[in-house]
């Protein structure tokens, strides 16, 4: 099988792909986006695969928006895009909570994340303290009996541009407390941005709490197949018929391959071929999953067996 | 050899072990001190060994102090200290970027670390920046796009309770420039304090940069040898005639093995007398130099030997 698998998705590849599927699941940045740019051609892409009534879901470790403010962001770039069509961290980690890890209805969560994050989990009745900015004060002395609610019953990590020692701090404080539940949005380390540049991602976040806390925390996000299961549960979707099309090997086309999907790298973001083919040659079982089925340069390329 | 070692330092073993070496070196927090208490009886023994002709100094990966800030301590507490038997990781790592790194006279460093490592930097000619505060502003691209000063030609990472998502980003955006030095005091991930609580320690904050940065840092303190280089090419000491007693065995007794001290575990801090055995019993010839030669409750146990 293996044989068959990384194979350019050349023009008469593409129609036989796009009939074995009835849903397509977009990751975003680096795939249909880079920033704040679409990628050309991926607006009609997406707008034509609906026409032909196939279904779409955008899937994305980003926890910086609440599904809302995706679907503004994807109407904003020209694609047709409904909230319930968007899985994104910062909505899935509240749904992880409450149904992977049993947080009760009105359940406080000490969050370092975003204030969307705070929004998703309120949406789903649990309430969220720490966004925000939590500058140093006192000593260590201090910071190691630093006020803590008592209700928290969980600690979770996702994108926080106000990260500070004082928030690692809190966090360590409230993981020392017998029970306390941990889990982060997601581990990539970067956010790649244009022309090569990067700022950091939650996975070093992630990782500063789990070095604190000596605990490793659940994480959501993909390769964590509670992605995929949150979209199936939903939308009622058969693995066999989806595509999942990514710019990660190491999340998206490891939960494609995971979840039994078809899978689909596009160059447009931080994998290339030859980290593929690495990961094909490795004769490393783990890796396989790391193998996509196809690679395009750019989605772009699925227009013209899209047209007509 | 190895059935001799782990050997609970007992009354008639005291006075032979003291006679043997001419120099003691003593880690500071969990050894002589806790938090801003002194250790029953530490100072004693310190003063004590000094009277009888021993030298003594203070090797402490903690970077929150200049020398003379240690030397003020100490005297508070009731040793008989001076700077030049101080080597905290704040002096340490000022001279293992100019003598290991080669970075030259006037040369500038971008510094996550404490106002007393930008004193210690610039004794030797070293320009820090980045101390204090540096609160997020802007949205990613902006971050990306930091002002980064030309001059820097390394990062150094130690204990900073401004530590923020800005600076993680400072870091990355610095080290992803050719030729940048990266060097960390030191990976301890926890700074124990009284009764089983502890705060965030630099090990934490370092593993955040060297994810964002996707590189590896080099660092300076224990189980570095170059903390007891420090020492030996400073005071002319010889290794055989030296004893390391501390309260880690993953830095203080590693060194000490590492250098070819004799060493000595103190109970009063982190690790315990089962650690030690764990590692003597697990056959690995590596966790080996992490089994001391003795251990005590307390370095109070050396002072009965050492009075009269």
């Amino acid at each position: 099988m293996s044989g068959s698998k990384c194979r350019r998705l050349s023009g008469t590849l593409v129609k036989p792909l796009l009939d074995s599927v009835d849903c397509v699941l977009f990751d975003c940045d680096g795939v249909i986006w880079r920033g704040d740019q679409a990628i050309p051609g991926a607006a009609q892409v997406v707008n034509r695969l609906k026409e032909k009534g196939k279904r779409v879901f955008f899937v994305t470790n980003n926890s910086t928006k609440t599904r809302a403010m995706y679907a503004d962001k994807l109407a904003a770039l020209g694609f047709d895009a409904s909230e319930e069509e968007v899985f994104g961290t910062a909505y899935c980690s509240a749904a992880y909570l409450k149904t992977v890890c049993g947080l009760e209805e009105g359940g406080k969560v000490y969050l370092i994340g975003s204030p969307a994050m705070g929004q998703e989990l309120e949406a789903v009745g649990i309430r969220p303290t720490g966004v925000g900015p939590d500058p140093v004060a006192g000593r260590q002395s201090d910071w190691a009996n630093v006020e803590l609610d008592p209700e928290v019953k969980a600690v979770l990590v996702g994108f926080d541009e106000h990260f500070s020692y004082m928030k690692l701090n809190r966090a360590l404080q409230y993981l020392s407390r017998q029970g306390c539940l941990f889990v982060g949005t997601n581990r990539d380390t970067r956010l790649p941005l244009e022309g090569g540049k990067a700022v950091p991602g939650t996975g070093c976040l992630l990782q500063a709490v789990e070095t604190a806390a000596q605990r490793q925390a659940q994480t959501v996000g993909k390769p964590n197949q509670f992605m995929f299961d949150c979209v199936a549960s939903r939308h009622g979707v058969a693995p066999d018929r989806c595509l999942m099309v990514g710019d990660r090997l190491d999340t998206d086309i490891l939960l494609g391959s995971g979840c039994g999907l078809k899978t689909l790298l596009t160059l447009t973001g931080v994998s290339t071929v030859a980290d593929a083919e690495a990961h094909r040659g490795s004769g490393s079982a783990e890796r396989q999953g790391m193998v996509p089925d196809y690679y395009v340069e750019s989605i772009a390329e699925l227009l013209p067996a899209l047209q007509g």
